[in-house]
């Protein structure tokens, strides 16, 4: 059998069914971060993201917003847990051909972006490869009373998002902003009860949220913000790397985020039994499918 | 230009001159893992390593072995530290077509040595590539009074290594024992003043220790261990791959080292002035230029 016909998430689940972790692992595989015990009142986070050529990005794209995009993926990563990154390693595979003035933009972006948040890039490994492949670890930190992981929404909750969705393949996926402020600033002022980066799609990465907290979801296509490049519905719904935070809150809690532009609420966790379904223009409730991008 | 011209270590030099970090980090880019700080009495060490099909290992090889060595290599590097590897996160790329009996056995060489290490698995990420790209990256944590670098050799030192040279290539590279316990031993009864893991080869990987604790360096063709595999004096001199500890300590210290049969003694550390040398069978003194595996 190939690994196309089990997909990504089911080899996902085949690896994770095998993996057992000491008491010192609050959560191990499966969210955004792993997250381990660090001192009294914080948790380390601990994420890692490869980035391939021809599948991430092209060698026609500007290497320095390639460079920026591998490092910003993991801070929104970190950031989709509430947390601070804090330092990176950096692993590069490279033809003997590539160009030095590529690798040199490549790395200013990396090491632009590292600037612009506070981490320290700490160490590398480098091989020689038949394509450019870069992938990064990164640790951060987060108070312990401001983790968020995608297993915590509760029926009633209400459903928001940073940003629009849609502009990804017009270039968002290699300019976009990590989501590192507006996460920091609903921990520090909010109870968050779930949270992830939308990566693979947003309902797909919903869907995430969905299946770990056991709940159900109904969403409002005219609540969810379309960016102007969107080709369609199913291009708001299933488009991914546009890593926009995608964030659950109780009501009470939401009454006070209503009023800030900056984050909009698409539709509300359900129970379980409910499913997950959207409300189109017309007020039809639609049976979602999550779709979104997968590798195999 | 391309990068084949500048070389391995030409690109990292490159790159570690525009790299900026703030006083958490206790050693960054340049030694076997960051160090960074961690609490009153312990660092943390992190580390990475990219394995790639056919440079690393090809297709032909045991999967079981390959998995084994793409965690093994990290654990090297945390012992070359003296430090206790704790947790990891496993990147893969796969061309769709991989068969799922090799990944299988890819992750029971993994996830069984992590075992036998006390490594904990905590995260991952997939993605598509026309190769097979393993990219695991290692958290670990040493006692600060325990911790080795590979620049703190002093004149008068003597080298010892673990283990046999120049039997890489008949297959070691895939089962070789990450000199863990033979580290920790160390660090627990001794003061070691420099340590490495022999990844690059003996002499290139002593050449690290020389370059960055400023000394110079003798050692004698008749007292490095060889392997029987070994095919002449430039395999054992420049086999990469051998994950052997190499190693210097002050002569009081050596003298209780010389009676334990698990560390030989190769040479002396110099002053930096004597340049680096071998004292062949002959007796002959030979300046060596150092050897060993770069990926470009």
């Amino acid at each position: 059998m190939l690994i196309k016909k089990l997909g990504e998430f089911g080899l996902i689940e085949r690896f994770k069914k095998s993996i057992k972790t000491d008491l010192s692992v609050i959560k191990g595989s499966g969210d955004d971060c792993a997250v381990l015990k660090l001192d009294k009142s914080n948790y380390q986070l601990f994420t890692c993201d490869m980035l391939v050529e021809d599948v991430d990005f092209t060698l026609k794209d500007n290497p320095y917003l390639v460079g920026r995009k591998a490092v910003a993926v993991s801070i929104s990563d970190i950031a989709s847990c509430s947390g601070e990154p804090r330092y990176c390693v950096i692993s590069l595979g490279l033809p003997k051909n590539t160009k030095i003035g590529f690798l040199d933009k490549l790395f200013e972006g990396m090491s632009d972006i590292c600037r612009e948040y506070k981490v320290n890039i700490v160490g590398g490994d480098l091989s020689g490869n038949n394509r450019i492949v870069i992938d990064v670890s990164m640790l951060g930190v987060v108070e312990k009373k401001h983790l968020t992981l995608r297993s915590g929404a509760k029926p009633g909750d209400i459903i928001f998002v940073t940003g629009s969705f849609g502009g990804s393949l017009a270039g968002k996926h290699l300019k976009f902003t990590p989501r590192l402020k507006e996460a920091r600033n609903l921990a520090r002022g909010f109870r968050i009860n779930a949270m992830i980066d939308v990566s693979d799609g947003l309902t797909q990465d919903l869907s995430h949220i969905l299946k770990q907290s056991k709940v159900g979801a109904v969403i409002y296509e005219d609540l969810i913000p379309k960016s102007k490049e969107a080709v369609g519905l199913n291009d708001v719904l299933s488009s991914g790397e546009e890593f926009e935070l995608l964030f659950t809150i109780s009501r009470p809690q939401a009454r006070k985020l209503f009023k800030n532009p900056e984050y909009k609420p698409i539709g509300e966790i359900m129970k379980i039994g409910y499913g997950f379904k959207l409300v189109n223009s017309n007020g039809r409730e639609i049976n979602i499918r999550p779709k979104g991008f997968t590798h195999f």
